[in-house]
């Protein structure tokens, strides 16, 4: 795994599994571009990173980091979900995906997305698939997705 | 558990989770009422229950059984993920609901439904999602879903 992602970082970056040290590199800042963040605090990331990796065939979260600052540049989680159909077949999720405002129109979200498709294949999903907004529907059908329809939410207060 | 989905079970029918002796009662004919099974003999199926109930915190399949005959009424599925964001929150997927051409218009996949969010809602989800097809949107709206965006996926060939 660590050297398929050697091999898989783009120019000047390092694409790694998170680990807890990224707790102090900002790895809650990260993914405060992305959605609200609320309490995070470092008992909780390392507790939660632990529980993370305590199921390494269902998570597996990476980060890229930029090879001469070591700062965040961009994050993307794979979920894969064993299911009965498809042959008792697994699905993996692309769940959030997060580029630094530091770091963007570089291209890196595109990279992430293809290395977790590459990822999920290689553990035998017969798809992946995400939710998103209508304002990216475009930037995922260039990164090969194709919309298939709804995706439906509800909150509890 | 087994207590609240007792309490939950719609007149007639015993809410529970999957077990084992549903290969033979005819699981997967059930779940070919939404997609394609494919190729699941027993042994596969019996591992994969087991594989996952070692992550209940994950994982939670329930089927509907009609009370007098025994037979799989409906089915559905609720895969519990862990996240960072949101205070380190959890997200309730909805997923392969299921109801069998024999019990329809009764209400069943409703009642799945408000049980699953219900269970995920106990569970600490901020949420529950689901991705559907744009002709099942207004029956996920009428379960109480809004829809928030696109659904888009991948397969592998």
């Amino acid at each position: 795994m660590a050297e398929e992602l050697t091999a898989w970082s783009p120019a000047g970056f390092h694409l790694r599994p998170l680990q807890a040290t990224d707790y102090a590199k900002g790895y809650p800042q990260l993914l405060a571009a992305l959605t609200q963040v609320g309490e995070l605090p470092e008992a909780t990331f390392q507790s939660t990173l632990q529980r993370l990796n305590s199921q390494p065939d269902t998570y597996l979260i990476l980060v890229l980091e930029e090879a001469e600052t070591g700062a965040l540049a961009a994050t993307g989680t794979l979920l894969v979900e064993q299911k009965f159909v498809h042959s008792a077949g697994k699905v993996g999720h692309v769940e959030d995906i997060v580029v630094s405002p530091d770091f963007e129109r570089r291209g890196l979200g595109k990279k992430l997305i293809e290395v977790l498709e590459r990822i999920a294949r290689g553990r035998g999903c017969y798809k992946v698939i995400l939710d998103c907004s209508e304002d990216v529907v475009g930037f995922y059908e260039k990164c090969g997705l194709v919309r298939k329809g709804a995706f439906m939410a509800q909150y509890f207060s």
